[in-house]
């Protein structure tokens, strides 16, 4: 499947009822947004893709120069950081739904395995800090309360120097 | 309606008393700006007019070539940003006139729903971020400043991963 | 009024229907936790007392020696951070009561002037940061989702090199 | 009951068969050691007695001279730190069995209401921190880690500048 590059967001064109692989993406694996006639992909969904061997990322829609994945990598690390990344692929593997997670102030939203954003509300909400980090008990605190208002559990994913990840639950609690 | 690409800005040529439409964009919402005879349309209001099907843009004024909404949309995100249409979009689909804040450090001046910007001042400017960014606290109080110094307040429009906006009204304040 | 530093706690002794102002500190104005016969105060609480000259602190409840303000103001500039303390005294001198906003992730709960914590909810959660702090888009959507979630809003204040407070209120809102 | 304060220990001397109360504190209620004749309590429980009025705690025990409250919370609040006391008061009088967390690097083990330390392993790792405090995320992935690794769960307490202490689960999981 061919993406283009542009403005650190991919666009894959739907040339009607041909590019059923980049609906389905949408459909099936909730990968993006369909504006007309593109599905556009975060830079991160992008690069999934791409790892996966199921995406090639062009310079632009005018271009036949494919991009190199560190290329990529790089626009990663200098934008959302590439423990974000990390944390995405990760879940994604383990078979998660993945969405923002801005308007609770964390990373990402999760879905369980085999359910879709429109079947209800995502069940976790994850934080992600690296293992040099300092987290400030308010911080901690705020992070907690989003996700106790709203329901969720807080996932906490803490990406060390190796880019492993180890993951905490973290719930507010009246023992 | 024709409108005609041309460095950035697509212009609809308006002849004597035919095209009523587009001095109604005009006039009564507010889109683009009278030279001349020919109205002149931002990149971004175009392409809000095209996507609503309501403008075609052209090559050029002599080339009876259609542009793609790929196209644009690619003109958009290596120059605008494509946040910015983001916004632009979303606020203009809720009813609000829109003007350029170029002036006043931010994206946009936004005019309550049925006022037109010569019947008085607008009421919020809006600055757009992305959920990736840092605030740094000191382009925070410029923002804010910038809008009490001219009587708005400011809009803080936060774009996520997914393209979905989060607001914030910001307003300072002496408790 | 006497109080003795322990712990970065200063303690009143009240003797017997004796120290009716340190029991009107407690019931009127809302300072301090009352422990048997002791009324505690956090090291900020003291400190304000203590600049107003209404406390004085000793050095430990056996000692005669009274504590320099310098002495104090330090303790609070290891611990709190002295921005809590300005923002605090500030709020406090404007008449706002003021309570800890550790659950909210935020320095304080502030309930309008004449309102006492028993009354009903606090109005406002108040978050310190410096002018020279980067905020990170996700760290206010999680001080202004959890302010939402609770219906209070978001006071931000931001403290100057000098040592000066601005204040923004910030509301999530949908335009 | 009589308690003898010596070097931060508060003993009770049991007189054969007659201070039925002191070995049921420690039988039924798990408080303090055995030693010989001697039950030994920690300042932290003693205190805890002295508040319920079940312990009188003298200077020493050749003196007549009892104790006031505010000298013993002195004690405390120069060794183990009020925060502590407070923490313990709290899940004590939500009826946990509570001991020393010391071997575990945290403050306290907890066991369930009714469970008593030798019918099985505590359940819980208390792990207490201030409010002030910005939890290293290698402090924090040691805490739990430990927990982990004797099948116990983390639960943070977190107190704040009025004393109120906010609690949290966390658990290692492999999502």
């Amino acid at each position: 499947m061919r993406g283009d590059l542009s403005d650190e967001i991919v666009t894959i064109t739907i040339q009607e009822n041909i590019n059923q692989k980049a609906i389905s993406l949408n459909q099936k694996s909730s990968f993006g947004k369909l504006e007309g006639n593109v599905l556009e992909l975060s830079i991160i969904e992008a690069f999934y893709l791409m790892e996966k061997g199921r995406l090639s990322i062009y310079k632009n829609s005018e271009s036949d120069e494919k991009l190199e994945a560190n290329y990529i990598r790089n626009i990663i690390k200098e934008n959302s950081g590439y423990a974000k990344y990390l944390v995405y692929r990760d879940l994604k593997d383990r078979g998660y739904i993945i969405k923002t997670g801005f308007k609770y102030g964390s990373e990402f939203r999760l879905y369980e395995r085999g359910k879709l954003p429109g079947d209800g509300h995502s069940d976790y909400l994850v934080k992600i800090i690296h293992e040099n980090y300092d987290i400030h008990a308010l911080d901690f605190a705020s992070y907690v309360r989003v996700a106790h208002g709203v329901k969720k559990t807080l996932l906490l994913a803490v990406v060390d120097d190796e880019e492993d990840i180890t993951y905490y639950w973290v719930e507010w609690t009246k023992p």
